[in-house]
């Protein structure tokens, strides 16, 4: 498939530092949604109390997942253990609204 | 596989239109949230200022999907590059939480 | 693929028992956000009114979907028609951002 869907969940506060990073490598199209989370990747030492993290989404050509991983890990790595995850999915189709048209992220 | 999930971004203001024309096609069951974003499709006059879209997921028989797709992008499709995305990525298994069993959407 | 993606719809007012039932099986890293959503899964008897949800979202190891699915579905089923669905997603790669390394949910 040649495009995938890249999901990031994050700490909100590297959220300017991904963005100069993701415009650095040229990706466009990046949606964020507010989540909150309870378990390891959020936050092993609060088991009960649900965080606010930021999910990341990105569709992507498969031939940029290396690159854009690369990216996200490196802003969103601080160390600890609620730094978050990256998940790539496939992706079967992806089409432009504007053009209307089946095309590449 | 027999099911998968359409995702779409798209311009909160056709959520009224899009309800009427899944409404028309039978489509059943479909998730909102608020998102917010940057880049190509999202907004390409204005990088630095994030802007409110709305995420719509819908899972759909794989039969359906060609149908689905078709709906969404016209009554999305204003012309303008901010009018959004649409993704279609393969779904392994479904189920009814109400039947408890495996099913089709 | 080793890794699968489960999305849940459910009712809000699940939240705490479905915490309850991650916890007994070790499953951790849960992002949960608010959706709204209108058709048959959410709300049958009032298509004109959407109302919310919570999307569940968890990363797991292929081996232990099936468990995760029932503890789901045992926690979410009230039975009745807006009782939710429970989706199953293909997932290619899967990074944690605290090791920098690709590694099992």
């Amino acid at each position: 498939m040649e495009s995938q869907c890249v999901v990031a969940i994050i700490r909100p506060d590297v959220l300017a530092s991904l963005r100069k990073a993701l415009h650095a490598i040229h990706t466009h199209g990046v949606t964020i949604s507010k989540v909150r989370g309870f378990g390891a990747h959020l936050n092993p030492y609060a088991d009960d109390e649900a965080i606010g993290h930021l999910k990341i989404e990105i569709f992507v050509r498969t031939a940029d997942v290396d690159t854009l991983v690369a990216a996200i890990m490196k802003v969103a790595h601080v160390g600890a253990p609620g730094d978050g995850v990256i998940a790539v999915l496939p992706v079967s189709h992806f089409y432009s609204v504007h053009t209307m048209t089946e095309v590449l992220p």
